[in-house]
């Protein structure tokens, strides 16, 4: 039977597992992307992993989140990164250069690759023929390592484009067309994998826009061919020799199959506050907008501003209307510069900001209190955009330039002009100096860490002991998210880098003293929480569990746990463990301890084991989910001990 | 005998008080100029006026400081600015415009006019034969209501150009001169005329930078006359119909005279952290630098971002260097976009912000901890970058490109390259749009003003009570500054448009409990403060008046006063005493009950009077400065109560 291109870069890539959807498999990883609000502290782990140098073919750390710097965090996080890529062999790519995804694009990613990347849009890069990926952080800080990233066998939706796309339709109308269909949980556990008659007419940089929010859809990749297309989009880019050719074969098939004629789609708009919430913009047109929004990685491309440009030229925004303009790489910047859509869109009142995410993830560009703001940004989540109770909605630049003209949201099709056409830049910039190379090995090993003030190692971690005894700091109810553990926003963010400082922030929703009793816990051998059912669901973020382990948390009891925040309490070394029979939540009482004993010879020898509360004549059945490799992994403490015994066992 | 520039344009301006340096004049004033960080305020004074529509021949609102819009805060107060400007006929300069400074330049500068701002840099519009002077924002609403601009009639400070700036100099290198001559307070009480053979190598814009950092200087304003450079600039404008001459008569005299020749500067540079620390560049080469800033109002120019463009071009800054780039309007934004410059910067590593006054008014941009940073902007007092402990070098755009190069501080001299011509463009932009033209009067009343929660209505004042029986509710020492009474920074400002919220951080740094106490004070009569020496030293932030006066302080009794802050006092109605004998102060406890009766009687009767402390066998002898004018705004609760009366006899 013939392989599809997603099966083709699974198998070329597989060091575990069986290739049956849902197994886990072990993937080798050949270039990683972090970002700098979660570069830190992935650099903060490779330190603590003890890694000597990168053993990935690429891997690049961009700066392009915290750019605001009101103060000496931000920057001083910039010059740590920079020399932790020296010290470990990695590409940087300086604040002003861009956002990640676009640059990476431009700059590293080859057909035939895995990425891995600590950024959930990390799938954008699937538009190249690759097998991308985003994942927490010490997930990309093992693949930096060389460890294998492991993750469970995806379905592959395979989507057949047919036709071509009408005037005024785009990418972002191509993906909004899927999140009509399936909502924002409609690829969990699939590879989006595109194909297709229609697929010629689409640039390297519309399947970007494809392949980035497939994010969205919850999938676990988007993938596209490498075929002519994306060898032109190289050549443009002086690195013809970086493409092979994959499709799929002839006889290839998927585990579902979907059809999207492009001849019949219309400009889409996703209505507050999920990006799944799709309706035809002219349903809607006619609400007044505060803001109209362009760039961000769900439209990074020349043409995605190129044609906003066109469409306002020699025209004038609507009274009070704020206009802004993001672009996503400085390449891209350069050429929009020199073709003249810079000075159509400062013309028309534009705002044009710094090369970077931006507004995208809530630095600054918050819209007025109860007004309407139109981005093409890939998110609408409530708050995101950093105002409270926002109202945002998601559109194509045609639909973000056209409403920016009458302040109103407005069907491109309805201003009554000729649809622009974009002429490709005359003399297309090629910025060779986007990414500082890696230093040779030898050079790297010199390199001291630069760390300013908000910058802390890692403490080490202790091993998991064979006896415990803990007390209960907390006892929770259902449904815990990681927001209540460890808040995000701007008052919390600059102390990613800094787990000492992030760990006051703990749980101080539920508990104010928590991080007190914690910090006192780790005299005498930590402690534990309880919880209901769905602990730790909503954000990856992994200082979740990185920030309670810091405060002694050895053990964690519910109900059920959220999957992504149970694989961040194994990657930490806390222990997860879940009730046998429910009941016995209602035994447990803040305060009681726990008494765990012989623990390794029973977490090798079955996932069920009997725990004792001290002082009460009471035992409860417990029951853990771990491999055999993720029991050691908690044995040793968690992944950085696990695989800085590796790193030292190889040297 | 003939007058200079200065003795005419106040001559003709003049509506009370004599000539005299030091006495106190009455100025009739043209134009206005407000920001938005002090713009809000001064829009709620307006409406707590009473006003109807502005009186002056112009006045301009710009938002140019709050960009960031991390929350809703910073866009409410753009759209209630914006309202604000159509209730009351102003013009409105909407974000992504540029900086007031320059904008008002292109857009509606006048010779012979004078210009009242609520910005300390509005003296930099001295360029275009202006008396163009900085003031608090009440001082500006004022002049808004047609209210004459009290200031005491300065010295003019006549300083002789002569020769021309060689290559590598500029015209920042003119006013650090000044700076390396006599310091920071070199100028108070002082207007700076230039004048001499060396203008006329002068543009325009280097008279801007000049006359900008006469504020540096504790200058009242700085003058030039009004010549054919400045006929040229106005044509460029397409406003030559605005332009007339104004130059200084034959036998003019100065009351103090200066002359630098311009032959004889060379690359100057203000070492941290002031603007007066002045030093040739080339005695503290080789200092490593982290950042490299060029923009803001101190070198807004055309020519000096074209200069930093073509001295990087083709090259690449150094490594780790951050190269910020802060476009100062946005029709000069494009034009520097159409020249190629914007691409010579960005491809050499330029960060490009967005147009406005951004890093020089701590709004993002901070230098990292302890780190050089090398900037183009007018001041580097400590901490202004954000940065704790910051270290800001001053300098020209020529040193700041030559550094970014090099990475430590360079004289642009030692490039060894030839000193770059700029070309003027070839089709310079005319920005008709770049402000919002003010609604005719009848349109005008129509318009309610747009609040969005942040924005706060100025209370009620109530006027001055004929007795007083008020507590005493702290004692404070000498040298409080205004930073004590009212802290700045990004924690308070976005507060600047919510008096009650603004309010919350009174007083805070020395008693915690001021708040609460003042709260409860208000319903019983309110209280007093007593202070040493100097009290209200600092910046001139009237909202160090206004947010205790909210919370009910009527009487401030102290050994003595700073200027600016004693006036704020009486704009607000606060009752500013002085002890006639100072021993008194030893006499007063904190909770004291103060007495003071007949109060009207003996305002309007003479300077001194006594009050008695309740339950205490003593009489206190103190005395007041108030002119019959102020005594009159005194009684009638401050400022806008007096204006507002004013207004409903004038209707």
């Amino acid at each position: 039977m013939g392989l599809n291109v997603t099966q083709k870069l699974i198998k070329d890539h597989l060091v575990s597992g069986e290739m049956t959807p849902g197994e886990e498999i072990g993937l080798k990883i050949d270039q990683t992307l972090t970002q700098d609000a979660t570069g830190t502290m992935v650099m903060l782990e490779l330190e603590a992993m003890g890694l000597d140098y990168a053993k990935t073919e690429a891997s690049a750390q961009y700066v392009d989140h915290n750019l605001i710097q009101v103060d000496s965090k931000n920057p001083d996080d910039h010059l740590f990164l920079q020399s932790a890529t020296k010290r470990f062999g990695l590409y940087y790519s300086r604040p002003g250069n861009g956002v990640s995804h676009p640059v990476h694009m431009q700059r590293l990613a080859k057909p035939g690759k895995t990425l891995l990347g600590s950024d959930s849009h990390t799938c954008a890069n699937g538009c190249m023929g690759m097998l991308a990926m985003g994942a927490g952080g010490i997930d990309v800080a093992m693949a930096i390592a060389g460890e294998p990233f492991y993750v469970k066998m995806p379905k592959v939706w395979g989507v057949k484009l047919t036709g071509k796309m009408p005037d005024w339709v785009s990418a972002k109308d191509v993906i909004f067309e899927l999140l009509r269909r399936y909502d924002v949980k409609g690829a969990v556990g699939r590879v989006i994998e595109y194909y297709g008659p229609g697929l010629k007419n689409l640039t390297a940089m519309d399947r970007h826009v494809i392949a980035n929010m497939g994010a969205e859809l919850g999938a676990t990749g988007t993938v596209f061919p490498s075929d002519n297309v994306i060898k032109r989009f190289l050549k443009d880019q002086n690195r013809e020799d970086d493409w092979i050719e994959l499709k799929s074969d002839r006889r290839a098939k998927y585990d579902l199959d979907e059809e999207i004629n492009l001849s019949e789609l219309e400009p889409l708009v996703a209505k507050p506050s999920s990006p799944g919430n799709v309706v035809p913009v002219r349903e809607i047109e006619g609400e007044p907008i505060y803001q109209s929004y362009v760039g961000s990685s769900a439209n990074p491309g020349f043409n995605d501003f190129a044609i906003a440009a066109e469409i306002v030229k020699g025209k004038q925004i609507a009274d009070g209307l704020s206009f802004d303009i993001n672009p996503t790489s400085r390449q891209m910047l350069t050429d929009l510069v020199q073709e003249g859509h810079i000075a159509s869109l400062l013309q028309a009142g534009g705002r044009l900001h710094q090369a970077g995410c931006n507004g995208c993830i809530g630095m600054g560009q918050a819209p007025a209190t109860g007004r309407n703001s139109l981005r093409t940004t890939p998110r609408n989540f409530p708050g995101r955009s950093g105002t409270k109770e926002d109202s945002v909605f998601l559109c194509s630049p045609e639909t973000a330039a056209a409403s920016a003209l009458t302040g109103v949201i407005t069907d491109p099709r309805s201003l009554g002009i000729d649809y622009p056409k974009i002429k490709k830049p005359k003399r297309p910039t090629i910025d060779v100096n986007l990414l500082d190379a890696p230093l040779p090995v030898e050079q790297a090993k010199q390199v001291k860490l630069y760390k300013g003030p908000n910058i802390a190692s890692i403490p080490e971690m202790a091993k998991l002991p064979d006896e415990l005894e803990v007390p209960i700091l907390l006892k929770m109810g259902d449904n815990i998210s990681t927001d209540e553990i460890l808040a995000g926003g701007a008052r919390v963010l600059p102390f990613r880098s800094n787990l000492p400082e992030i760990s006051k922030f703990t749980f101080e929703i539920i508990d104010e003293n928590y991080y007190d009793k914690g910090m006192k816990s780790r005299d005498y051998g930590g402690h534990a929480v309880v919880g209901g059912f769905n602990y730790g669901q909503g954000s990856s973020r992994e200082h979740a569990a990185l920030a309670p382990r810091y405060l002694g948390l050895r053990v964690a009891l519910v109900k059920d746990f959220a999957r992504i925040h149970w694989q961040n309490l194994v990657n930490f070394g806390i222990l997860p463990l879940t009730f046998v029979n429910e009941v016995d939540y209602e035994t447990l009482d803040h305060g009681d301890m726990l008494i765990l004993t012989d623990l390794k010879n029973k977490l090798q020898q079955g996932n069920q084991f009997t725990i004792s509360i001290k002082g009460k004549d009471k035992k409860i059945d417990v029951q853990h989910a771990l491999s055999e490799r993720q029991t050691e992994i908690m044995l040793k403490g968690g992944l950085i001990n696990w695989v800085r015994a590796r790193q030292i066992q190889a040297n």
